[in-house]
């Protein structure tokens, strides 16, 4: 792939920005990584570990002199945070970001733009339970998709921000990506059902249990392998991302909160009025998406997700 | 360890009546090993891959000779299959089960025990998403627990249903299971809670996809690894096990579903009404969770799952 962008600044150095710095230096895919983090620790790790070449203490000395900028924090930040690099960005820079949510980053960064950058937002559908500096791995995005969703109405020429969009996706699929591109609300749709919404449930799953005497909570512990442990690791994401998610993609999230919950109703109702066939109907069908995932190369297919214990 | 039991009769070669054959057979745990299921296939392929020296056509048969048989199959055959196999029974011969549900198992069976057989139910936690006999492997039960739920009204005299118990006991630990003994109501009610409301919830979240148009199902099925996909691992478990577990410990199951929903709505209006401060604070408890299971060998450490992926 070659050299795609002098320099790439990376504004917030968690799971997502510290792999992103992994991987563009692994496939050659950037001149100079340099980071900005509110945390002068992650800073330091980062240049330490070899996510960035050089740190700087504010977000707008990081910005400067680059061709790409990654917006790597909780959605929330971003309003904040483009109004402060912005103008010291150069021109024909682009600006992207990695929110798990799109539309509600469009609509408190486009006040903040400038005609001559290019804002084409991203999300690259890859993460672990795991956040900060040290969590990040250089293939994290491997046989990921990463969604781009383009700003029709931009300032700049057409032209150019297709080209620059084209470059953006030749950087991902640098890293392994495959790349798609779709509107910002069909985007928080579809991931408001595959991942807002279990994270969202998978929450509540374990946080039932902080209602339970301390007796009862350690034999949850114990004979967690029954089930409930699949639910553990998606609800210790971080806590700040997450709540992000809930509070910007929320007309989504309840929406499809609120199919779910029917569905669970009409399980309940089944097991209650004892539709055997009913119930033995029901979960054949749901082995059938497990297999779709697999074929599409979305999940392993060894068993308990190859987990290896001693 | 060394043999503890002369001939141990398999009934129901799926995936844990055919790892008990491997593990048994890997830790010199029985001298014989007789296996029965009800699809011939199995049987032939039992044999084949060495889960059992030998099969038959018929439970009874299987049973004779037997000082230990386990009941490997769904909940709702077991009534059945007692009456069958007790008749034929060696006296003190020890009769136990591995369902995942235990006071509806004892009340089944309970009707057709002998007083000379000692009736001992079991439960491994441990399991994956795979079935049939293929599925088994001899490291299923390490580092897992298995629950005895003893039945303390037997007719068999105490001291000797003791003395079978402690043997059934060493048994599971000769396979490198952890063994725990309480009450088959107390056992209903944790695992609910650690595992069959976890499965109902998958089952129900992967189900809503079902409801859902073409296309939206093949976006789902892509990025899935947002969080989505976690779920469809448990809910693509055996159908018929998992119905008989629905339909049998149904009154624990709908009251620990109850307290999830009033979860689901505790988070749901948190986010509508936009509480921050509440929602981080729910989020951070929840990992916390997580650390637990890790710290007592329950899960792997490793992000994901360990999962490894081309």
């Amino acid at each position: 792939m070659g050299v795609l962008y002098q320099q790439v600044t990376l504004i917030g150095l968690g799971l997502i920005g510290s792999s992103l710095g992994h991987a563009m230096r692994q496939h050659g895919l950037a001149e100079t990584i340099v980071g900005y983090d509110c945390e002068s620790n992650s800073r330091d790790t980062a240049v330490d570990i070899g996510v960035c070449d050089c740190v700087f203490d504010t977000p707008e000395q990081s910005v400067k002199g680059a061709d790409l900028v990654f917006l790597c924090t909780p959605v929330s930040t971003m309003d904040t945070l483009a109004a402060t690099i912005v103008p010291h960005m150069r021109t024909s820079a682009t600006l992207s970001d990695v929110g798990s949510v799109k539309q509600h980053v469009i609509n408190s960064m486009t006040p903040h733009l400038r005609p001559d950058i290019h804002f084409i937002p991203c999300h690259p559908i890859a993460g672990t339970e795991r956040s900060g500096v040290r969590a990040g791995f250089a293939d994290l995005f491997t046989g990921r998709w990463c969604i781009i969703t383009p700003v029709h109405n931009q300032t700049p020429p057409p032209h150019t921000y297709t080209a620059a969009q084209e470059r953006l996706a030749s950087f991902w699929q640098g890293m392994g990506s495959k790349v798609v591109s779709m509107s910002a609300q069909h985007h928080d749709m579809v991931l408001a059902i595959t991942s807002h919404v279990p994270h969202l449930i998978a929450y509540s799953v374990v946080g039932a249990t902080d209602r339970m005497h301390q007796d009862s909570k350690s034999e949850i512990i114990q004979y967690s392998a029954g089930g409930f442990r699949d639910f553990t690791r998606i609800a210790a994401s971080d806590p700040v991302m997450w709540r992000d998610v809930f509070l910007t993609n929320t007309q989504q999230i309840l929406s499809v909160l609120d199919n779910v919950s029917t569905e669970i109703a009409t399980l309940r109702q089944a097991i209650e009025n004892n539709q055997s066939d009913f119930i033995v109907d029901y979960l054949s069908h749901t082995r059938n998406v497990r297999r779709s995932i697999i074929e599409a190369g979305q999940d392993v297919a060894t068993p308990n997700f190859g987990r290896h214990q001693s």
